[in-house]
C-alpha cells in the first residue's frame, strides 16, 4: 500500500514557510506580492521535480497533474488542493498544508507507479484569503467571478487587483478564462487545519466536514460632522466614531442572542480626518458575519442594518450600509464525506463531523462538482496568527487520510 | 480719536487669504510651507509699507514695531498679534485676524501721529497650529521650547522640523535664540475669532477671555488577541476594538458627569491588523481632554485611566496608557481683561466673559507678561474648516476694541 513520505512533506512545509517569513515566526504572503510570486515559482519547480505536469491558469491558480495536463470534460479528474497565500501575520499551515499534502499524495503515487482510474490534480488557488476578493481563484475556476467588478476590485488599503496582478505578470481581465469546462472535475477534497479548538480539545485526529459557513461582509459608514475638538460644545458634536463604537457593542449583543452556529467580527475600523483635535466626521467599519445556517445569516445581517440606522438616528449621524460580499453556506458532498470516513476507518483513526466556521475554496467547488473537506486539529485552536501550528503526527495522519480518500474517489 | 481703517483691514484679510487658497474656499497654509513663506514675505512688505519697523527672529516669528525695532528690558513694549499659519483646509480668519487687526491698529496710530507711552509691536507667531510643535514660535519667544527635542520634532506625516525650516531658510537649532529678554514685554493682548458658537448665538459682539484651557493628550493601547474571525468561538475572543469602543462610550459618559468647562475628543482610532477576517488584536485611541480648570482636567484624566483599566480587566484585555502632552490652563491677566472691558464700554459695545476652549499663543505669553485675549463671534461657531467666517462688522468692532485696548495698555 502506497504511503506518504512524511519527511518530504515536512521539508516542503518548512521550505514554503520561508517565503514571506516574519522575524518572530509566521508569514505574511498576500496573493500577488513578491513573497507569494517567489513561493509560486518554488511550488511550480516542486511539482515538476515530483514528475507531475505543472500549469498556471489566467486567474493565477497553480496545478500539478498526475495523468492530466489540463481540464477537459472527456477525462474528469479528482482534484485536491488549497492555497499558498496567507493573511498578514498569518501561520505556516493555513492553506499550505492542503497544497503540500496534496502534492505529496500525488508524488507518492507517482513514485509507487500506482495507477488510478481517474487522473489526479493538486491545486493552489489564488487569493483564498481575499486581499482583493475572497476565494478569487476558485471563483474564477467555478465561473463565480463578477466579471464587471474586476476593474474596481481593490484591497482595504486601496491597491487595485488589476495593478497587483499586472505586477505579478497577470492580466486581471483575463481571469474569467480560468473557468473549467463543465464536467471536468469528478470530485474535490481539501485537507485543512481546523483553525478552531474543537478537534484539539476533543482529542480527535480527523474531522469530516459536513458544511461550510456562508460569509457576509458589510461596510458601514457613519457620517457625522468634523468640528474643532475644543470649541464645539459637547452636546452639539456629531461624533462619527462614538456612533461606530455604539453600533459595534450593540451588534455584539445582538449576535449573542442569535443562532449558535453564527459568529461575527468587526476587523476594520477607520476614523476621518483622524487627528486628535478634530471631532471624527466619518467612521467606517467592516462587519463580517458567518453562519452555517443561511436563514440565521440573513436574519443577523438584516438585524445589524436596522441597528445601524437606529444608532444613527439616535445620534444624528448619517449611516450608509454597503454589502461588500455574500457567500451562501454550503453542504459538503455525501460521497466525499463517506470517502473520508471510510479512509479513517481503514487507517484505524477516530473522526468526528464538524461544520467549517471558515470559508474555503471547497465551497466554490461545490457548485461544479462533489466537494468536501477534512480537518486536522489546530493546536490550541489558533489560526490566522503567527503561532498557528499542529503536531507533526497530526499532519502525517491528515496526509495519510487524504491519500486514501483520493484513491477512493479516483477508483 | 484715532480709528482703524476698516477698508484697509478687509483688503489685507483678502490679500492674505490668497496664499494657500483652496478652490472651494478656505486655505491650507502650514508653517514653513511655500504658501506660508510667500505670506510671510507679503506681511513683511505690508509692515514696512505701514511705516513700521519689520524684523524676524530665529524662530521665524515676524514683528512690526511702532517705536521699537527689537525687544529690550529697557523699553518694555505692549505686544499684540496671532499667527498666519493655518490647519489643513482651514479658514481665513483663524490667526490672520489677530495679526492684520494688530497691524491695522499700529498703522492707524502711525498715520495719526498718535504717541503712546510704551512702544507697540505686532507679532505673527510661527506654527501656532502645531504641524511640527504646538505654539512653536511663542514657546521659543517665552523660553518654553524643549531644546533637546528640536532635532526629532516632526509632523504626523514624518516630515522633520529641521528640514521644513531649512527649506524656508531657517536653522531650527537656533530657534531658542528667539527668547525675549526678561521684562521686555509689558503686556500682550490677542484678538481672535471665538471658534465656537457662544457669542454668535448670544448676539454679543465681544468676549473678554478670562482663561485658556489646558490640554492633555493620552494614547490608550488595548492589547487583545488576533484570532481567526470564523473559527474562534465568540466567548473565547479577546477583541481589542470592542474594548476600545466600550472605553470610548463610557469615557464620554464620565465626561458628561464632569465639570462644565471641560471637553474631550477621541479623534484618532486605529485597529490592528485591520482586516475583516481577523479579530482585532490591538486598538489604539488618542484621547484629548481640555479644561479651563486644572483640577477638573487632572481628575478627568485620572478617571479615564481608571476606566480604561476597568474595561481591560472586565474584557481580559491589556491596557497601556501613555501621556503624550500636557499643558496647564492659564488665567488671563486682570489688567488686560479690564482694559478690554473698558474699551468695549468706551465704544458702547456689549461684551461677555468666556474661557477659551482652544489653545492660543497668549497662553505662552502669560508666563512672561500680563497676557489676555478678546474674541469676536464665529458665524455658526465654525472653525478649522474652509467655511469659517465672521461678519465684516464683527471684524471691524474687534479691531476697534483692540485699538482702544492697546492705547489703554500702552498709556
Amino acid at each position: 500500500m502506497t504511503t506518504v513520505n512524511a519527511a518530504r512533506l515536512h521539508a516542503r512545509l518548512a521550505s514554503l514557510a520561508r517565503f514571506g517569513a516574519l522575524a518572530g515566526g509566521g508569514v505574511t504572503r498576500s496573493c500577488w506580492s513578491a513573497a507569494h510570486e517567489e513561493a509560486r515559482a518554488w511550488l511550480l519547480a516542486e511539482i515538476r521535480a515530483a514528475g507531475l505536469t505543472a500549469w498556471v491558469d489566467p486567474a493565477g491558480n497553480v496545478f500539478g497533474g498526475l495523468g492530466a495536463a489540463a481540464f477537459s470534460a472527456s477525462a474528469p479528474v479528482v482534484l485536491t488542493g488549497s492555497h499558498i497565500d496567507t493573511v498578514p501575520e498569518g501561520g505556516t499551515l493555513d492553506g499550505a498544508l492542503g497544497v503540500l499534502a496534496g502534492l505529496e499524495c500525488l508524488h507518492a503515487l507517482r513514485d509507487a507507479g500506482e495507477r488510478t482510474r481517474r487522473p489526479l490534480v493538486v491545486a493552489a488557488w489564488s487569493d483564498e484569503e481575499g486581499r482583493y476578493g475572497s476565494l478569487f481563484g476558485s471563483r474564477a475556476f467555478c465561473g463565480k467571478l463578477d466579471v464587471a467588478a474586476i476593474p474596481t476590485m481593490a484591497a482595504v488599503d486601496g491597491e487595485r487587483l488589476v495593478d497587483a496582478m499586472a505586477r505579478a505578470g497577470f492580466d486581471a481581465r483575463r481571469a474569467p478564462e480560468a473557468l473549467a469546462p463543465s464536467g471536468a472535475v469528478n470530485a474535490y477534497v481539501e485537507l485543512h487545519i481546523e483553525q478552531g479548538p474543537r478537534l484539539d480539545e476533543a482529542g480527535v485526529p480527523i474531522a469530516v466536514v459536513d458544511s461550510i459557513v456562508g460569509v457576509r461582509r458589510t461596510r458601514l459608514t457613519f457620517h457625522g460632522q468634523a468640528d474643532h475638538a475644543g470649541t464645539t460644545p459637547m452636546d452639539r458634536r456629531r461624533d462619527a466614531f462614538l456612533a461606530a463604537a455604539d453600533y459595534a457593542l450593540r451588534a455584539r449583543a445582538l449576535l449573542d442572542r442569535s443562532a449558535s452556529r453564527t459568529v461575527a467580527n468587526i476587523g476594520v475600523a477607520t476614523v476621518h480626518p483622524g487627528v486628535s483635535n478634530i471631532v471624527p466626521g466619518r467612521a467606517e467599519l467592516v462587519h463580517e458575519m458567518r453562519s452555517a445556517d443561511a436563514h440565521a445569516l440573513a436574519g443577523l445581517a438584516e438585524g445589524c442594518e436596522t441597528l445601524a440606522r437606529e444608532v444613527g438616528q439616535a445620534r444624528g449621524i448619517g449611516v450608509e450600509v454597503r454589502r461588500m460580499s455574500v457567500t451562501a453556506p454550503v453542504a459538503c458532498s455525501p460521497r466525499v464525506q463517506a470517502a473520508v470516513a471510510s479512509s479513517c476507518k481503514q487507517l484505524g483513526l477516530g473522526y468526528t463531523t464538524l461544520y467549517s466556521a471558515a470559508g474555503h475554496d471547497a465551497q466554490n467547488l461545490a457548485s461544479v462538482t462533489e466537494s468536501g473537506m477534512l480537518f486536522i486539529p489546530s493546536r490550541g485552536g489558533k489560526s490566522h496568527r503567527v503561532d498557528e501550528t499542529s503536531d507533526a503526527e497530526a499532519i502525517e495522519r491528515g496526509a495519510a487520510v487524504l491519500l486514501r480518500t483520493l484513491l477512493d474517489l479516483a477508483a
